[in-house]
C-alpha cells in the first residue's frame, strides 16, 4: 500500500486521482496545488487532504511516493523536492523542457537515489503493448520500418500552445519518440522534420506548427516515420504500424462502440474514441498499477529518468530540423 | 471448345452471353428467343445467330450445349428438347416450379444420358467456395449450426412476382436451400417457416411473402437458419456462418471499393454490391468454366439434375409450413 | 449515497462488489453468505462486515439496497425477506425458475412497494445500447427481423447443469428473450425451438441442450431468431442484428485490443474477450449506476419484476416447444 | 473500333492482350516481339498475327494504336517509330530512365500531334479512384497530409534489378510519384528519401535499395509520405490516406475473399492479393477502355506526356536525395 502526493489538480490531475482511489495498493493522501481551491475540490471528491504547500505534503511519513501533474517547467524543482524528501517519483512527460534543467534532475535522482517513473503511458495500451509483444517474440523478423500516426482532434488553447512552442514535438510527437525507441529497442541517429501550419489564425494565434511529419533512421538500420496533426475530426486517430521481414503488425484505433449502421449511403461505425483520456483510460490505470509493483519491489519503474531525457533530446532535434530544412543528427 | 445455343435473351441471358465471348474454350453459335427482336439484341453485341425457332439451331451440329435462360415455367419442355437433339444442358434454376415435372424432365435426361447442369452459381463465389473448401478440410470440425442471410435489395416486378406465388422460397432461398446441402454434405430432414409481408400495396400488390425466416434439422444433426427479405436498402446482402465444433467461419458481405471515409459523424464505407449481377460476377464465369471442363472431360456438371430436384422439395415444404405454421417433414 | 447488503459470495458476487466499491455514491455494507468464510473473503477484499444471518445485515439501517447473488432457486426467499425489511432490491437473473414461485415474489414486492431491479445487464452493455438508440430514434424504421447470436465459450459444470435443465434457455438466451422484448419494444406472441446435444458425454454428461436455436413471431409481427451454443472457442460470441425498412444496424463483437497481425497465411485479430465478466465489464458497472440514480430518484428502476417474469415464460415456451418440436403460444 | 499492335510479349504483354481481346471496342492486330517465339505464342492464345518486324505491323492501315509493353530503355524509339507512322501510342511505364530521351519523344510527340498516354493504370483503380473522387467532391476539404504505403511482395530478378538501379524509385514509386500529383492536384517541390537494403544477398546480390522512406513538400503546403519494401510477406500491400481538415479518407487494400475464420487462436483473414496482376486487374481493362474512348473521342488520354515526365524528374530527386542525403528541389 503506497500513499501518494499528487501535485496538480489540473486537467490531468482528476484521470490519476480516480485511479489512485480505484487501485487496491495505493491511497491518496495528499492533493497540493498552488491554487488550493483546485486541491479541495480533488479531495472533495477523491479524499485526502488539500493544500497548497508541498512540504506540508512531503513532511508526512504516509506518503510514499510523489505524482507530479503541474504544467512542465515546474517539473524541475518538485521532482528535486520530493527526491531530497526521500520520496519516489512520478512526473508527466517532459520531464522538463530545457535539456539542462532535466540534466540537473538527473543528477539530484542519481544522487538520492530515487525511483522515478516518467509517464510516457502509451507504452501501457493493450493493444500497442501487445504489438511489442509480438516484435519481441519475434512475429515480424527484423523491424525494418516503423509508420506512426499521432493525430489529435483539436489543437490546445492559445495560452498553453505560447508556452510551449513547437509542441507538436515537445508535447505530442514526444510520445512517438518514445515509443519508437521503445517498440525497436534501438535508438534513432538523424532525424528530418517537415512541418506546417494548416489551422487558421483563430485556433492557431500564434502560428505554432499544428502539422508535422518527421522521417527517423534508427542506429540498426530500421527508416521510421510519424506524422501528427492538431485536426483530426474523426476524433484521436493513434496508430503503430511495424512492419519488418516476415510480416506486418498494425495497432488500431479504438471506438467507443462496435456498431454499424448500414443504410442505402454505406455502412457507418462510429467516429473514433474523442480524446486522450479515454483513448487512454486503460493504460493511465495499468501504468498506475505498475508503478506501484515497482516500487514495492524495489525494481526500478518501467519507464526511467534516461527515457524521459532521450525523448527530449530527440524532440530538440526535430525541432531544429524543422526550422533548417535539413537531417540532423541526433546525439547520444 | 463449345458451341452455345443460349435460349431466352431477357434478365439473366446478357450475363451468360458475355462469359461465353470472353471464355476461350465458348463459342456463341444461336441465340433463340420467342421475341427474336430479344435475339437480334444480343447477337448485335455478341455474335453468333439469333433465331426464334429453337429446332432450327438445335440442328446445327456445332452446337455442343444449350444453355436455358427463359422463365422457369418454360425449361422443362426446352430441356427435353435439348436432351433429345443430345446436346448438354446448362439450365437456370429452378428446372421447374412443378415436382412433376421436373421428374419427368429427369426420365429424359437420364434416357438419353443428357450431360445436365443446374445453375446453382453460388457454390462457384470464391468466398463461399473457400467457406466450404474450409468445412472440408475439417478446420471447425463437425458443422454444428449453420446461420445464412439471403437478402435482395428489392423485390420483383408485380407481373414476375404474380406468375410466382412463395418466390421467396421458390426463387430466392432455393439457392440457400442449395448451399446447405452443400456446406453440410447432409440433407435436411425437417423445415418451418415464418413468413410476412413488410413492403406495402404498392411494390408488393399481391401481398406474397417478402419477407422470411426458416429452421431446419439436418439428418446429421445440425440446426441450420436462413433469414430473408426483398428489401435490404443496403444492397444484396449475402452472408454464410457455419459454426463447428473448433471454430466459425464467415463469407461476409462485398463492396464496390475498399474506400474508407472518415469523418466528425463516424466512419464510412460503401454500401454492398447493389444486385446479384455484380455480387456474383465471378461465379457466373466460373461455372461456365466448370460446366465446359466437365463437359470436355466427359464428366458430370459439378451440380446436377438431383440437386435442382431437391432444393424445390425442400422450397415446397417451407411453402407448406409458412402456410400451416407447423413443421414439415422434408421427404427424401 | 446507498448501503449495500450484497447476498451470496460465489461466482458474480465479487464482480458487483468491485463495481459498488468503485461506485462514489454506492458503500458496500455486508456481505452475506451461509458459507461464513465466502463472505469473510470478499469483505477481506472489498470492506464491509460479514455474516452468515440475513437478518443481522437486513437489521442494519445503513443498509438501503439487498444485492441478490445467490443461485437461482434461493431468489425468491431472500427478495421477500428484503422487500418486508423495507430494502430496495437488486436480483440477479433469473427472479426464479418457477413461475408460480415468481409471482408468490411478485406479490410481496407489490405489496410492499419495493423498487424491484432484475439484472440483464446487457441492456447497459454501450454497442447494445447504442442499437437500441438508432432503433428508437427511427435509423432503420419499422424493425422487420432480429438475428441474435448469444454463444458462450463453454458449457457450466456438470452439477450447475444439473440443478437447471435446458439452462440454455432458462440460464443465457433468457437475456435474450429480454434483449428482443427491449429492443423491438413488442411481445413474442409465439415460439418454436429446436435443441441439440454437440458436446461429448465428459463436458456434458447430462445430456443436457448444448446448442439451440429458436424463431419467435413478434405481436406486431417483427420476426426474431436466436442461436446460442456452449462451445464457441473463438470466445464470448454475442451479436445482435436489427434488420428493418431503412437499414441495418450490427453490434458487433468485442475483442481485448485491435491489433491486426499481417503474415504470408493471412491477417489475424485477437480471439472475442473470453468470458461474460470482460465482455460485459462495463454493462455491469452501469447497471449499477442506473439502479442507484433510480433509487435516489424514487424512480423504478430500468428493468423491473414484470421484465424478469416475462422473460422467464419465454423460456418456458421455448423448453415446451424443445421437448414436441411443435411451435408454442406464448401467453400474455 | 481501334487495331491494336501490341509490341514486347513478355511479362505485362498478356495482360493487355488479354484485356483487349475482351473490350468490344478494341482488336488485336499485331504482337511484334523480337523474340518472334514470344509473338506468336500470344498471338496462338489472343489471335492477330505475329511478327518481329515492327515496320511491317506500323504499315497495316487497321492498326489505330501501338501498346508498348517491352522494357524502358528501348521506349523511346519505338514511340518514335509508332509517332511517326500516324498510330496513337498506349506505352508502360516509365516512358524512359533517362530525361533527356524522354524530352527528345516529347518532342517527336508535339511535333506529330501524336496521341500518348503513358500507363499508370493506378489511376484507374476503383479505390483509388474513389479516393480521388471524394477530395474533388471536397469531403476532407484542403488536403493536408497524404500517407501512401506502397509496398511488393517480392524483389525483381537480379537482372532486372541490375538494368535499373534504383528501381524502388523509377520502377515502383514512380506510380506514386504520379498518383500524388494526381490526388493533390498539385505538384511536389521538395523531396528527401532514405532508403536501405534489408534484403540478404541471395535475393539482392546488386545491393540496390529495397526499402524506402520519402517525404514532400507540396507547391500549396501538404505534406506527402511515402514508403515502400519489396518483402511485404502478406501481399501486395496499397493503401493511400488522405488526411485534411475535415476528415480522412483510406483506399485499403484488397483480398481474394472475404472469408473470415475463427478458432481459438484468432480470427483470420486471407493475405493479400498477392501481385501486382491481381491487384490491379480491374484498372489494367479500366485504363484500357479510358484509352480507347479519348481516341475515339479525339480527346487527349487521361495521363499523357507531362504526367509521365514529371514522375521520372521526381524520382530522379529521389534518387539523388537518397544518395546526398540531403533534401532535393525539384525542379519544376
Amino acid at each position: 500500500m503506497i500513499g501518494f502526493c499528487l501535485v496538480g489538480g489540473g486537467f490531468i490531475g482528476p484521470v490519476h486521482a480516480a485511479n489512485i482511489v480505484a487501485n487496491p495498493r495505493a491511497r491518496l493522501r495528499w492533493v497540493v496545488d498552488v491554487d488550493r481551491a483546485a486541491a479541495d475540490k480533488l479531495t472533495g471528491k477523491f479524499g485526502g487532504r488539500a493544500t497548497s504547500d508541498l512540504d506540508e505534503a512531503l513532511a508526512d511519513d504516509a506518503v510514499g511516493a510523489v505524482m507530479i501533474c503541474t504544467p512542465p517547467r515546474t517539473h524541475g524543482p518538485i521532482i528535486e523536492r520530493a527526491a531530497r524528501a526521500g520520496k519516489a517519483v512520478f512526473c508527466e512527460k517532459p520531464i522538463d523542457l530545457d535539456l539542462s534543467r532535466v540534466d540537473a534532475c538527473g543528477r539530484v535522482l542519481a544522487d538520492t537515489g530515487t525511483p522515478f517513473y516518467v509517464a510516457f503511458n502509451r507504452r501501457f495500451d493493450p493493444s500497442h503493448r501487445a504489438l511489442c509483444d509480438a516484435i519481441r517474440a519475434g512475429d515480424i523478423g527484423r523491424t525494418e520500418m516503423l509508420v506512426v500516426s499521432s493525430r489529435d482532434p483539436e489543437i490546445s488553447p492559445p495560452d498553453y500552445v505560447a508556452a510551449m512552442p513547437f509542441g507538436i514535438f515537445y508535447d505530442t510527437m514526444i510520445h512517438d519518440f518514445d515509443m519508437l525507441r521503445w517498440l525497436t529497442a534501438d535508438e534513432p541517429v538523424e532525424i528530418v522534420a517537415h512541418t506546417a501550419c494548416m489551422l487558421d489564425e483563430r485556433t492557431n494565434p500564434h502560428h505554432d506548427p499544428d502539422t508535422a511529419m518527421v522521417m527517423l533512421r534508427m542506429a540498426g538500420g530500421a527508416l521510421v516515420h510519424v506524422n501528427s496533426s492538431f485536426r483530426a475530426v474523426y476524433g484521436y486517430d493513434q496508430r503503430i504500424e511495424a512492419f519488418g521481414e516476415r510480416g506486418m503488425l498494425i495497432s488500431q484505433n479504438r471506438q467507443p462502440t462496435t456498431l454499424e449502421r448500414y443504410g442505402a449511403d454505406g455502412i457507418r461505425r462510429d467516429p473514433l474514441l474523442r480524446f486522450f483520456i479515454e483513448r487512454y483510460a486503460e493504460s493511465y490505470a495499468l501504468e498506475l498499477d505498475a508503478f506501484i509493483a515497482a516500487i514495492e519491489a524495489r525494481r526500478p519503474p518501467a519507464i526511467g529518468f534516461e527515457d524521459g531525457r532521450r525523448a527530449l533530446v530527440i524532440a530538440e532535434a526535430a525541432v531544429t530540423s524543422a526550422k533548417s530544412g535539413a537531417p540532423v543528427a541526433i546525439p547520444r
